[in-house]
């Protein structure tokens, strides 16, 4: 061949890594000759309670619709949540998990002339997103893990187009409280689209947290994206949404693909939002395995990164690779996190109470088999 | 509000008007207060035939895993679709529909210095995506309604980055056979990346036609994009990919959303490959189908396009629009196509028997009404 294709893409492409995912319990089965039975995959923040009856009775029925394209306009599903959040249905765009709807708006609002701010150790689609366009990624130095807020609003400049926040933020579990939001929120001019990442916001515990939802009405600049992959179970059929103004919603609508959202996706995830008790016993089993967690890292003498999220990143010391390795080949799968600069971390997440067991035992023999253990 | 959120969106989003889809089933119904039962919907070229059994039990089975990620790699779809095709899997790049894949093709190879030829009345998603990076769309004239190849061809300047060949073409079922194809590869720079769109191959009755993926290994340039969503009756779960070289391929992949593809989808695509007798059936109903269709359009004495796909464009007149609002009135969908241009056409797809006749009737009835009927 005599052509070189990679100097043929544009040149944000040609310099773009893709995102590194959990590796799936069918892979590493087939790389060890596991069986696929005896792995636990604690590695990309999955829900652990196994689907809600409601969702699957309604994707079983939407089986039937296989041949027929999706209702592109998502027509149940946004009527189900503009009732839910108080919101009209014109506020709402629906992506194939939110990882589309974070893309959509960059796609939207971002080009090789713009900034984007985000901040260090924060969810890796927005560097990636930001790359694939060509704009330049602006990433804030955290404080104590979490975003540094008043920094992020100082970095804002003429060409930042948007920034985006997670809270909590993913790899490390840190939240900011309505206050800080807010403050924050009247720190960002109007011109700036603000993105407001509430993936894990349905594990927040006790009050005082930010509700993006409640802030839109007072800033038309904010867009709040949320998820159904953690909470409510249903990662494997991708459904995202954001609300934002009618007016922002209008030019997202404009770029998502028409049929981003499959059929049994769409009837899903309308139905488990029917499933409050769903929700509610994924909070409850995510506390508990969270003060699990906890405690056997404190018996292990290993620190970790105090998270609001459905997962927790524990220090496990200098060879953080090392103990991936030995967690797989016990069939453990976690996630390492060195991709986001954070080499010394592995994030963990949150399980069943024996699979939690099952990864504590596994932890300390690879501490115990790299002499770093308790 | 201040604030003008649709001059903040990047240039070519300004001027962008989503794509229109066929109206769903539900919504008619919700609008005219029709019962659903009672209509029928010949406007999206899905199949009629219902699901393939194979893959309804491997997508029902695929339930079971709502709350995992899907594979990332689509590792069993990957080796399905490489030993049909005898290819490597490091070839092909699986999207959301291939509608995903085109978009991401057009993301990775074009921005807004680029041009990208397309054909008159081709499919909509090409001028869409085009327009949506801002990038400089060149739509070549038609020939008796198709591509014509030549006119393309030289249509390529210094600035082309991309082409997209719909063969056979959406909407008119226009087709080039073989020999055609592979004249104007040959005319194409190996720096010019050729998207050829063979979404209706599966189609394709008789000898003579291309088979792009026997050309890939004389075209380094070229990529074959195919779908579940037509002869193989997926186009709920939205499963496309594209077949190209392995450098390519390596490009578009780090593009796509590392999730594109639901587990779902991923199930029931990898397990229809098996059902050579379900695409077979839809090979034969939709020849019967388009014999129906065009001895109908016959005794109305309208003229219609000949057809290598499985929907037909039909010449109605002036009023297409009043023909298709009648036939909607009579329960009957259909596709206005005048956003391509072609305001006296529209397009119908292959039904079964009963309903390509409920179609026939209706439209004797509209065009009765309108006073132009046979």
């Amino acid at each position: 061949m005599s052509i070189d294709y990679q100097s043929l893409a544009v040149r944000g492409v040609q310099a773009l890594s893709p995102y590194q995912p959990g590796k799936p319990i069918d892979e590493l089965a087939r790389e060890l000759g596991l069986d696929p039975a005896d792995i636990i995959k604690l590695a990309s923040n999955e829900n652990p309670l196994g689907p809600s009856e409601k969702a699957l009775a309604a994707a079983r029925e939407a089986l039937s619709e296989l041949c027929l394209y999706p209702d592109g306009n998502g027509f149940d599903l946004k009527q189900a949540l503009a009732a839910r959040f108080g919101v009209d249905m014109s506020q709402i765009t629906l992506g194939n998990g939110s990882n589309d709807v974070l893309e959509v708006i960059t796609r939207c609002f971002a080009d090789v002339e713009s900034e984007v701010v985000f901040s260090q150790y924060a969810f890796a689609v927005y560097p990636l997103v930001t790359q694939a366009i060509g704009a330049k990624g602006v990433p804030v130095p955290a404080k104590d893990w979490g975003h540094d807020l008043d920094a992020m609003a100082a970095a804002v400049t003429d060409r930042t187009k948007l920034v985006f926040v997670a809270n909590p933020n993913n790899p490390t579990g840190t939240v900011h409280n309505a206050e800080a939001i807010l403050a924050f929120l009247e720190r960002i001019p109007e011109r700036v689209v603000v993105v407001l990442d509430e993936a894990y916001c349905e594990y927040l515990q006790g009050e005082g947290y930010a509700d993006g939802v409640e802030l839109l009405s007072r800033f038309p600049n904010l867009i709040v994206c949320r998820t159904f992959s953690k909470a409510w179970g249903l990662a494997a059929l991708r459904v995202g949404y954001s609300i934002s103004s009618p007016e922002i919603a209008d030019i997202l609508n404009r770029v998502r693909q028409p049929f981003n959202v499959d059929t049994i996706a769409l009837a899903a995830a309308t139905a488990v939002l029917e499933d409050e008790a769903y929700v509610q016993r994924s909070r409850k089993v995510n506390v508990s395995g969270m003060a699990q967690l906890e405690a056997g890292f404190g018996e292990l003498g290993l620190s970790f990164i105090p998270s609001a999220g459905n997962f927790i990143a524990v220090d496990v010391g200098d060879d953080a690779m090392g103990v991936y390795q030995s967690l797989l080949e016990q069939g453990v799968i976690v996630r390492p996190i060195a991709g986001y600069g954070m080499p010394r971390h592995l994030r963990v997440s949150i399980g069943l109470e024996r699979e939690n067991a099952k990864l504590l035992k596994a932890l300390s023999n690879a501490l115990g088999l790299s002499g770093q253990g308790a």
